[in-house]
């Protein structure tokens, strides 16, 4: 059985941008423009009617669909696929005015006024009785329409509502995960400071002080927004029962736990925006970002593609400054995305609009209005590539590392004095390991505490702050039964409340697998680095010294193997990394963040050890490269984030679809170039 | 006809300050003391009044203005002149107390307590009446009395109330406005985010997202300050129609248009804070942003001098850190303003006040008391000096060049998101093209779009972001007919409304104009900047290269001369000065931030096209140089802005009105000096 | 009779921390180990109960001490001392919910959610009633308790309020103040901008433009703060006349005035955090800060001994970054506080708690369990020392020295609109002043203005802002009389009120003192310095340059001699440093920030002709030395701040306690080394 598709049925690479003709009604020249250019630049797909709700519903019961009818109907005629919003993003003023409940409290207490978007209680029992006549208006109008793809849920679903009603399910929500205020307050450690609550309705959401709760807090406004987005779902489901939805997330947004949204939605799109730009000192690491963020999203829905829903052929006017995009900068960066799973990219936006926020937001039509912009070029030429590339459609990523990833340990880490205190830098671990192999070519799948990881041979495990239930007993199986871990000192610390484990770190059993005891932990400024040694002989074959930085920590082993030790410091001579041998495996322990000489030493060294393949048999530094299958057809994906020509080892016989020729052995790639290349019998 | 002087019938150049009798009403050894030293610092002139309210008013109802009267008896007496305030600027407790409506509320709906001062509300009825009752009062009482010369009217008016009294007539101002809704949200392109208004009412102010609004709330917020301050004169027009009315500006204040607001009083006055400190490293910098300002300050009253209305002979107290004045940088200061226009100088303050907010505020008179100081000797001098300079009232500031200058699109800019984003440097461009020509000594009369320019040889449009209707025809027939007009890749962006203008860039019909076309925008950031290299033979005489920072433009000639090309970036080659002959004139563009290097180059080689004459014959860099002429008479005034002495070439007989001596050809000024020559027959 | 201790009748010094059982009573196991640590630790005193009230009344009404008592049994037990807290630090959420009252207000006007702690109202009759009968009950039921050493009353009192019960208050405290509305706004000079007050009810806290009134608003603060920590001690009082109380400061907090507070209080704790690490580049530096306000705290009470009622043997978890504490820092630290007179050094905490804000806090018992840490061999040893070092209890601390210090001049300076405009600065002249005379081993006594300094040969009054009544005159009559003064431009500047002295400063009739005037202020920014030039052969017999930093003031020498003069700026020339004969003695003026380069070698010419003697004859810098005496025994303590070793010289014969050796002539400490010696016969 093939894998599915985004749209079922579509078999085409989604490729197109969000259209709002409900901002050109006026204009019906421009619309007839539209249609006149969507061919031109290989487009098929549009996101429709995002932040429509005034212009279908403009007095409160009064609602036309007209101008979405014509519109779908044109989309319809020319074999376009809408992707059709429910437009709960934004209300209209009308609604804001009369019923003031919707809008949300902040943390000082104050209602906000009318403006913005995202800005709507998550509870209001007015703003969902609204939400859902309007969707099962939507659903019953469209259901059926030729050119309906995909349901949009809303936009970029964020933040949070203090307001009675929200505080209201805040107390339900606690009662019912905790049953009594003794383990509530114990989950807390609320004793502290005479915060032992006496009642669920007394917990005050505006309190950093408590920050087990605080966590919990989180985990509540992400339980909204998901109890608030099935309710918008509802009636979708209900009436459209064959049409998937998803929502747009926004990258590694850190307040968020897209990890646990995604399992409530059909398919998994993002709002990327990398502001890749030639001028960045090292394009490369804004590229591995961007890979480990694809990493992370192809993993929630492992058995689907995922989409970009926004990206943007030029830059967003909120960069600042906003830099222009070189030339060969868009097709390597949605190339990039196909490689690692996507099936559809998408533009934020097709035309620019006169006036508002987002009208100098780069697009596919420029004010000037006419196909003949650098821009509007770019997206056509990858239209037409994309058509070259239709047999992509339905093949698998190849993956061989594991990566663990933990929304909530990074809420606990940033929410605990101390270690955060501010610096906000919690996916910097992941990051630059993820980098080692990613300059490799290995394929990582970036994974939550709660999935499975056993099958791989590696596994890594980045600050894995708050331990869930079973975790550690699961990463000691993984050990124990002949599995490689790589973890840091920054596991482990914590349980699921946020509570400190007890009885030495790592906690929870991990420091039996890992053989080390960490006793101290020195953080440090910007300024100062530790220089971590490698010890002559050590088993990870590591060798000359690297820079410690940000934080250092002193350990004394406990039958793990000092593979590098600490050279300054009073705690000079203490280890700096570890190696463990428990049971079957290995647990290699960082004490210090990496740098990233150090990670890459050590990834050769595991790829080599674990026999891992890798993309490409030869693949320069700052070049990237993916490999997707699909039965008998094997597709290379290659983008070369650097300003210099670079040759790319490959072996066999391939041909380029970017530049339709043949090539054996080895690919070049111009500066910034970026290939798909399908193998030859 | 005589040109007016500041008061009828007085021919003196105004001198003197802020006087605060009411301050010391308790110390009448202190008042005796100010009339004895105020002929001593040579002073004819004080504003008094200002904040005086609660002294005429202590309870509501009972008013009484002895102690004012028997201030101005003794001004009448000296022969000094009065510019009686009217005391809206600050309300005493008992009012705030009783009527909360007065006071003000903020952006977070938050009424704001008492405290501060310039915090009334603009529209509350009660404050308005307390103001008419007021201010007929006081001009009943003392509108005939010989001492008064003139209305202040309130202070430094500022700021913006989002009160429900405020709000309404907000919705008023927006129907009167646009008429219709239709109107208002097509203006706004409010339908991007669902924000098409269905009502004048629920237009909210505080919503920096429709950036449209924002700008109309801006013009709003300055028309209820003009609409107050014309209630406020309304009973003074009325009772003394002979006695002009005037306000203190605030130099180039962003959040206020002055040139409207100018329109509704007589005369133009200034609180100048350039705060000049012989250890800035670049003194002529601030030079020459002064002398940007008092140009554009002259024009708003071209037919009448202006006047600095605050000033200060040492520092003002809110500077951080609060640094000396150097020896000779007070006179320079003064007689830079003369030379621009200003026929009087008056100080913030005369005396200090033991205690409050500016008690360490420079003032004539110091804590110590007496007369023997440095700022008061400095102060003393310069008063001797204006009675010999006194022939210059009634001479007029020659000006051969004009600078079109437009607070609202200072507003669309720095409200635009996207080339803003925070950076407000709106005035950056105008001011260093200003330096290209206050450097050769050239006279500038900065003017905005609704004004008349064809009379000049040279204008110069920097950064015209909104065109407002008739602007871009006026400008091309200004061309056509033969001028010479320099803009910026940033002209013509977009229509009144801040809406952009389509078609390509710059909009509105200048792209004809400019013979360019704009495509992309590259916005550097600090560390960023682009080399601009001069093509060999170019009509304008330019060479060598310069550094574009800021931003830069890529642009398409359609019919100009390529002056200067971009040397680096993906975008090498294409055009950063261009320039176009059409009709008969032509059109310099500049794609991209200049720097003073090219400007100059620039402004010398327009300078000696168009045979522009300047102040003087030889003018030293770091040297400013202006020109008064009466009938007769001819007055060069010269200020040292370095540290070096200089030699200026002036051509010709003439007497130094600072030395009393005769000189001719040339004249020598000492570092920081200063001086006033009077041509001799 | 001897010298008082800090628990009657107990001669131990003592040593402890913050205990929380409330925190751990579902865990038994934690408080059986507790008690087997605290003897291993070598402690003897525990605070406890400072946050507990809702675990003594968990619903209101229902107050049982149960496991207080089982705690204070088992205290008594092992012989430990108990200081015993009030709880009202932090109220439990029943009462914050249903007593609105107790929440206080900010200065936007809102009221505070239950969050946080030290957070109630001053005024509220609801929480004094329910602290009256709190502390009623807890001195009934354990006043006669065998372990009660001391009360320890809320914790770490601060902040403001500005509810209506507390303006209420303000409008009392004014009324009492001024009697008069007229003295009251002629102290403020309120009579600017229409500030006079025609009510004591409408003087807005919230209003930092009136500086005087906010001086007063700050006094205010300072007294309910009092007021309402003298209604918790009323029952104590009353039902255990025979135990003191005290509360926990935070040093040289510049929000509340400690001087006024510690009159109140019968003996003085500080929370010291000095976040000493050997990475800071000047440890010293730190060490002369610590220094300087053990010499403040030690005066609050001199006939007492102090403590330290919070230290910690690691960091502080707020500390950004959170370093660790070098090996022998600990002791270092709290030797240094004995040495300054303190007889107690307890840490917060005890134990680190699982959750909560402190929980990654330094502890004596970390969340590894056991004593196995080097944290917690440093306190047992330091306990174990302590044991030998018991004859110093009941010494006294050699001073020969008075500085001045005054938290109201603090408050005027840096609300004065001008000097201080943000930079919060002003301890850095007394702290570089105080290092002159630290690294020497001078004993110095820090008091406030009213407090009797005739009998030191040498003060120190640096940066004397506002002159409180009387004291011009008695610094008059204290150099008169032979004294030698050492202040600077910053002194007599304005009067208890922060107006400004009339008639030229110094002010007050110090201009006389000094003879000097003072005409100008040039506040310098951070790059800017001046340089000082000493005169030669000048009578302080300074010699070389040094750098002004900071501010620099231009005076006039009215029978002063100069001692330094300026060497650049527009003031070349003018005096930098002077000295003027006055009567039988002397005063010496800085008319700039001085440096400590310029104050070394001030100190020494100082000490030599005063004859001063120092805690030792020869001490390295960067080492500090301080002498205890007691009948016939001598103490002398030494603190190596430097990363060498250090070479002292003592003379004659001494047992080292920390070595348990014998020494004489001179000792050798190792780097970040401390030391205890007794004088041997």
């Amino acid at each position: 059985m093939p894998r599915p598709t985004l749209i079922p049925g579509e078999n085409r690479i989604l490729h197109g941008g969000d259209y709002n003709p409900d901002q050109w009604l006026a204009y019906p020249e421009i619309l007839n423009e539209d249609f006149r250019l969507m061919p031109l630049a290989g487009c098929n797909t549009f996101s429709i009617g995002i932040f429509a709700w005034v212009s279908y519903e403009p007095e409160e019961g009064t609602v036309s669909f007209d101008w979405l009818n014509r519109i779908m109907d044109r989309m319809a005629a020319q074999n376009q696929r809408v992707i059709l919003a429910t437009p709960s993003g934004a209300m209209p003023d009308w609604m804001a005015a009369k019923y003031p409940e919707i809008r949300r409290v902040d943390r000082q207490g104050l209602r906000a006024p009318y403006r913005d978007r995202h800005n709507h209680c998550w509870t209001s029992p007015v703003y969902r009785d609204k939400v859902t006549e309007m969707n099962t208006r939507l659903a019953e109008r469209f259901g059926k329409h030729p050119a309906l793809g995909m349901w949009h849920l809303s936009n970029e679903y964020s933040g949070e509502c203090l307001c009675p009603l929200c505080r209201a399910e805040w107390a339900k929500w606690l009662e019912a995960k905790y049953g009594s205020l003794e383990k509530m307050n114990d989950a807390w450690w609320s004793h502290f400071w005479s915060h032992t609550y006496t009642s669920f309705n007394t917990v005050e959401p505006a309190d950093s002080t408590v920050d087990g709760m605080m966590v919990d807090w989180l985990r509540f406004s992400n339980d909204r927004l998901i109890d608030f987005m099935r309710h918008e779902m509802a009636p979708l489901r209900r009436l459209t029962p064959d049409v998937l939805c998803t929502t747009n997330f926004m990258g590694t947004n850190g307040h968020l736990n897209y990890a646990e949204i995604a399992k409530h939605v059909d398919l998994i799109a993002d709002d990327q925006y990398p502001a890749y730009s030639s001028e960045i000192t090292d394009l490369a690491s804004s590229g591995n970002y961007v890979a480990f963020k694809d990493n992370l999203y192809r993993g929630f829905h492992p058995d689907r593609p995922w989409m970009l829903m926004e990206s943007c052929p030029e830059s967003p006017q909120w960069c600042s400054p906003m830099r222009t995009k070189d030339p060969g900068l868009h097709r390597l960066e949605m190339l990039q995305a196909i490689g690692l799973g996507a099936e559809g990219t998408c533009y934020f936006q097709w035309r620019k609009g006169k006036g508002g926020m987002e009208k100098f937001h780069g697009a596919v039509v420029d004010h000037v209005g006419h196909e003949n912009t650098r821009a509007f070029r770019g997206v056509a030429e990858l239209g037409a590539l994309y058509q070259r590339m239709e047999g992509v459609v339905g093949s698998k990523v190849l993956a061989e590392v594991a990566m663990i990833h933990d929304w909530e340990s990074q809420w606990g880490y940033e929410l605990s004095s101390g270690p955060g205190n501010g610096r906000k830098d919690y996916l910097h671990t992941a990051v630059t390991l993820h980098r080692g192999l990613w300059e490799r070519g290995y394929g990582v799948d970036v994974l939550g505490q709660d999935r499975e990881w056993d099958q791989y041979p590696l596994v890594i495990a980045p600050r894995m702050w708050m331990l869930k239930p079973g975790t550690a007993e699961r990463i000691r199986d993984y050990v124990a039964q002949g599995g490689t871990l790589v973890m840091d000192a920054l596991g482990g610390v914590c349980d699921e409340y946020n509570r400190v484990l007890p009885g030495g770190w790592p906690g929870g059993g991990l420091r039996e697998v890992a053989g080390i005891w960490v006793e101290e932990w020195d953080w440090l400024d910007e300024k100062t680095h530790r220089t971590a040694r490698s010890v002559d002989g050590n088993s990870l074959g590591l060798s000359g010294s690297s820079e410690v930085e940000r934080w250092a920590m002193i350990a004394h082993l406990e039958g793990a193997e000092a593979v590098a030790i600490f050279e300054d410091g009073w705690y000079r001579g203490a280890p700096a990394v570890s190696v463990n041998a428990y049971g079957k495996g290995r647990c290699i322990t960082l004490l210090g963040e990496p740098d990233i000489a150090v990670v890459r030493r050590l990834m050769g060294h595991l790829g080599r050890e674990l026999h891992l393949h890798g993309a490409v048999s030869d693949l320069p530094r700052g070049v990237a490269a993916q490999r997707r299958v699909k039965e008998d057809q094997t597709y290379v994906f290659l983008q070369n984030f650097t300003k210099d020509r670079q040759t790319v080892g490959i072996g066999g016989r391939w041909r380029s679809l970017a530049n339709d020729i043949e090539i054996e052995g080895s690919h070049i790639l111009n500066p910034l170039g970026s290939d798909v290349l399908i193998q030859l019998p």
